[in-house]
């Protein structure tokens, strides 16, 4: 868990990593930030993640954290990490583009709770991120800010929405990103470029401040390098805001001091159908051969058939299409010409959805969540799936734009994803393994409401055993 | 408040004086239970109130109440209290055909949450009511059980939904009845029968084992003759169930503490727009004579501008229609001729609208509350207004199966009272007059979220210094 600082290439510590270094005195903060400053510098042309880079504040703020350190001071638990987010997460006074040509000078008067959480945790903001159109695309494609490329492979998608929190933590230019999470934004670029990302429980962090897509599917969460990393950024941005009506009061527990580090006698079990349904060889492999990791941990895994996959992905889908149609429709009438094509092809199709099978969807969800935990999450702790069933598409593969023919399989990429936004359910993608064209896998782990620190377990656990987590592309 | 009880016909005597009387023992509830039942005997063939009268077990229950209270034992709040109910509250085993041709035989396995706790109250249930059918119109027309009749004049409408409840307790057939209300179904047969209807806040009823209309709008509450016997009503009825998540968990004053009999400083604010919009002159006239009575009683009554009052109702039935059509699509699809005509027609009418503008009704709600809190009940506590802006029609004007030109007539009918369900405020309806064919006229009051005791004190107040509430019809 120490991993030595002395003499490493400092823009390979994970948040953590970097977080205790520098609260032990082992690394000054102002180091930290020119770790990444240097790699974003080196190689952002190549990945296309970062929007706005906030160079001389953040090596004020780190400055400053220095001297505070040095004057002992405590500082907070994410004091030293430097870090950028995905550009919908409203920072008063500063430009918010939301990946859009509509918001691309987009000034919000109010910053997201989760920023002023970080903030006061001490995370060190270095500017905002690449991002799909309004966060409405799996693949990390952008029109108007460029397509963000994946560090393991510049042909390759990223992943999306959350496509530049995704390369960049992949590509080692800060140790955590903000992404958001409505059918796999967070997951999918996660597993895509190989890193660690966690969507909690629906309702588990405020969403003030932060672009909505679907009020009843997003979930706002960090992609980083370990379990670890995610535990003490949920610990840090989880909670009760009453500038979020939506947001739970359930008390966010020590969730760092949850991972034991076991998963001896966990219950784990594997949905025989709908999650491997035309999945890829390669991706079937990494998937069993993290299965029988966690097995020889410890774990009990039991193949059970999944219960009602197919409608609870239709729902999804359903619901956050017909809410993106709701938040865009002023805007679709008065700048349709400011979308890309996908997209507002896209929205076009959800305003002729009629409102009684809105309110079906809605009224489903309910029901289908207290099923699937019987059948799947009664008698087992967690659900294992691939987190993408396929290999990692190009971005070719998967432009729309270019050619509609590839429209499914741009659909394709949040299959295994969607079904938990509808259940919200907290959900962990962690990286398990390569494909034949030496492009990461991803394992999905989800657990019972609320049960974040159980899912968060496994993740570690599984890193403590495996290092797909340290590995880093060559850029 | 204390009647007195010898020689006075005890059917006369309201909810809270029969059960207080009972209390100290100057009535038995068998005899109130058999002056009921007289009323009822000689009378219903006109009114056509009653769809099941459980005459020997409403008798058991009175006889076990005089025993129990002979043998020393102290009984509930409401012991000793004759009810009936709309039939669309559920209890296990009971035929409940919710106005309708579709459930003539639906027999359902939970109860009602609120009939529970009327039973544990000692509230004697006689019976079940009629009731527009499925609780989707505002006059009391019903294809299938017959429409109910005003006591005040049988060729005039009850108002509706709950069209037996009102007509029931004008009529000295019973102490109280549930009514249900979504866009005025207690309020109006309230004002239209002359007697005292309660919609509390929304959320702060139980709505378990009810049947469902428009989750959003749907309030389960009182027809009573007076205000205290509402107050007492609510403490018994309101509060947190378990079984309906959606249940408000603020806790539930002692509303009858509340009733000081004093309007004195109290502010009442009266919108100068939409609530007057085309009121009938006689309407105007017992309003105003009302709004005097409350300044004469120290009360300080304000002319204010009626804030986005029309977009306010458009939503009410945007939403309410919606939800409506979506909890009634399988049967629409499988016996769309068991409905009457101009139901069918109302529900083919819901299907076509799009979700996005359900999802725009449900987020203006927020703000629209906001802005008419801030402008409407911040500086007062109270808005006054007609119930009914109109006379009361009769049976033959408001018939939309009679002929559909009555549409624009049978819609005004709820003009007043839906706005109050989109922004959920509680709300009351007494008599405060009648007008010159001489039907009853009623007086709402609306005040801020979950100020019930506020609304009563006003609405007990008025009946303090009026006997409008103790007029009855004669049959």
């Amino acid at each position: 868990m120490n991993a030595p600082v002395a003499g490493a290439d400092l823009a390979e510590l994970s948040m953590t990593e970097a977080a205790d270094a520098f609260a032990r005195g082992e690394v000054r903060a102002e180091a930290l930030v020119r770790a990444c400053l240097a790699r974003i510098e080196a190689h952002d042309s190549k990945v296309n993640s970062v929007v706005r880079l906030d160079r001389e504040a953040a090596l004020e703020a780190a400055a400053a954290q220095d001297r505070a350190r040095a004057a002992g001071q405590t500082l907070g638990p994410l004091a030293g990490a430097p870090m950028m987010h995905k550009d919908m997460y409203y920072r008063a006074g500063k430009v918010s583009t939301c990946g859009s040509k509509i918001r691309a000078d987009f000034v919000p008067k109010v910053t997201a709770t989760v920023l002023e959480r970080l903030d006061a945790a001490g995370a060190i903001d270095m500017g905002t991120l690449n991002m799909a159109e309004f966060a409405q695309n799996p693949t990390g494609h952008n029109a108007h800010l460029g397509h963000c490329h994946n560090p393991w492979g510049l042909d390759y998608c990223t992943g999306g929405s959350s496509s530049g929190s995704g390369a960049g933590v992949a590509a080692r230019f800060f140790t955590a990103a903000l992404g958001s999470d409505t059918g796999g934004s967070i997951r999918l670029p996660a597993t895509i470029c190989g890193v660690t990302g966690l969507k909690a429980t629906q309702t588990r962090v405020s969403r003030h401040g932060v672009m909505p897509l679907s009020f009843s599917c997003d979930n706002v969460g960090p992609l980083v390098r370990t379990a670890r990393d995610a535990a003490r950024f949920l610990r840090v941005t989880a909670g009760r805001d009453p500038k979020d009506p939506t947001s739970a009061a359930e008390p966010v527990p020590d969730y760092e001091a949850a991972l034991t580090g076991s998963v001896k006698g966990m219950k784990i079990a594997v949905c025989e159908t709908y999650f491997l349904d035309g999945a890829d060889a390669p991706v079937v492999a990494a998937f069993e051969a993290a299965l029988a990791t966690l097995r020889e941990a410890g774990a009990e895994v039991t193949r059970i058939a999944a219960p009602s996959l197919r409608a609870i992905a239709a729902y999804t889908a359903l619901v956050s299409r017909v809410e993106g149609a709701a938040i865009h429709a002023n805007w679709m009438r008065e700048h349709p010409g400011d979308y890309a094509i996908h997209l507002s092809a896209r929205l076009y199709g959800g305003y002729p959805i009629p409102a009684h099978l809105y309110v079906e969807g809605l009224s489903r969800r309910g029901p289908l969540l207290r099923q699937f935990v019987a059948e799947a999450l009664t008698g087992h702790d967690l659900v294992a799936t691939p987190t993408l069933r396929t290999r990692v598409p190009t971005l070719a593969e998967t432009d729309i734009d270019a050619d509609p023919a590839n429209w499914s399989r741009f659909m394709a990429v949040s299959a295994n994803t969607r079904p938990f936004n509808y259940l919200g359910l907290p959900t962990v993608s962690i990286p398990c393994g390569f494909d034949d064209r030496g492009l990461p896998v991803g394992l999905q782990l989800a657990g019972r409401p609320f049960a974040e620190a159980t899912v968060l377990r496994a993740a570690d656990a599984f890193q403590q055993m495996t290092d797909w987590h340290r590995r880093a592309p060559v850029l």
